[in-house]
């Protein structure tokens, strides 16, 4: 038995991932994963077949590849963070769960990942990333949450370039945003010859306006989408619909 | 008293629009107006105001400007339309409902609409073009249905082209389409600087896929859209959502 006590540092603490018992280390003084991640790895989990190579682009703690690791028979997960702290934590979370054979966590700038791994070395690239454009509104540009929540360090643009570079003709980008971006992703994507081929729309209520965008992506595909049925998260107030039950996976 | 059977050619007959007691001529054989069109006149008329000008691209037998004369407060709305025989039935419901002041017709081709009309000329385009790519399986590519179903004589992006030039900066473009081709409608939106600003999925039921995609772009705006809650018709096999009562205004 590893004595789990020793993996942690002050203020973090260890989540259980309601699946295959797995855990994660995090810091809520920091950044802690929300609801987009597990939604991500559930869309992105469907695509993802034995034997596949996953690049996880600004993995924070790892949550992406942790929970990919349950979900698929991916062969290898690769997590890229910038946030010296974040990767450390991700690296901590493997070896509590003892994934040091199928997860890697590597540190570095998502805007020099083409210098990190070999050109089309993936079949899927995965992204939760910045959500807000720049720095507006932020009074410390260097907190992790800011990092982790605008485009400080990277815009969605280098995404794309740097994705279209890492995947494999024919392989899949799959990403969570907010729809407000959606029309400025989709420009940004078929740009990089990453083809949009599957979206889902993620409403918080069945009669509000949705507050995620799920989508699938491939490197040379051709122009014809698929829109999912929408992904509804509360049937009430506290109450998650099934859907959401299934991908959480209690 | 009109005589309204007069108006009426070889079998054409008059529906009932369930709105101000407006009609339309329409011709079974050739091509029946849907609920696209509903929808697309419920969509645009929140953003027309008193003493705009309005262009429909590919009027048909003139739906659109007919039910945008009741529910908004325009001061002119134009249909313009390749087809001659539709184009003559669409003058004709204009002049059975008494809306001559109000709706003119023209017979033209949209991609030279730009010769038809002054550049910056309206406050507000709408289209329900083809959906379908080219001619692929098609039998007779000369057929009424096939020229309003199918790109056999314009393409989106020819009517992306003449928007850009016949919208006023910052005037709207409303369109139907399909789901499957979103990401190739907003990257041509975006490539003639009309920049996707609100999107409504229709979805026949709640747990569908989406068959129909409502967008309005701005000509000139900036880079940042809404994307309204979940548009869905049935609420059970037959029975209509309320929303879909009150767009048909029953």
């Amino acid at each position: 038995m590893t004595d789990r006590t020793n993996l942690l540092k002050s203020g973090e603490r260890i989540d259980d991932l309601q699946r295959n018992g797995l855990k994660i280390i995090q810091d809520p003084g920091r950044f802690c994963f929300g609801m987009d991640a597990v939604l991500l790895s559930g869309f992105a989990s469907a695509g993802i077949r034995q034997g596949m190579r996953v690049l996880d682009l600004g993995t924070g703690t790892g949550i992406i590849p942790l929970l990919l690791s349950a979900k698929t028979q991916a062969e290898s997960l690769c997590g890229l963070e910038i946030q010296a702290d974040s990767a450390d934590m991700a690296r901590r979370s493997v070896a509590m769960n003892h994934l040091e054979d199928r997860i890697s966590v590597i540190q570095g700038d998502i805007k020099e990942a083409d210098k990190l791994f070999a050109a089309a070395s993936f079949d899927v690239v995965t992204s939760n990333p910045p959500y807000m454009i720049g720095q507006h509104g932020l009074t410390n540009p260097e907190a992790p949450k800011a990092i982790a929540r605008h485009e400080v360090l990277c815009t969605f643009e280098d995404i794309a370039a740097q994705t279209a570079r890492l995947l494999a003709p024919g392989g899949s980008f799959y990403l969570v945003h907010r729809p407000f971006r959606l029309a400025e992703l989709i420009v940004t994507l078929s740009k990089y010859k990453l083809e949009p081929k599957r979206m889902q729309l993620v409403y918080p209520y069945a009669d509000r306006e949705p507050n995620m965008v799920l989508l699938q992506a491939v490197r040379g595909g051709k122009p014809r989408m698929t829109v999912e049925k929408p992904l509804v998260i509360y049937k009430e107030p506290g109450v998650y619909t099934e859907e959401i039950y299934g991908i959480y996976g209690y």
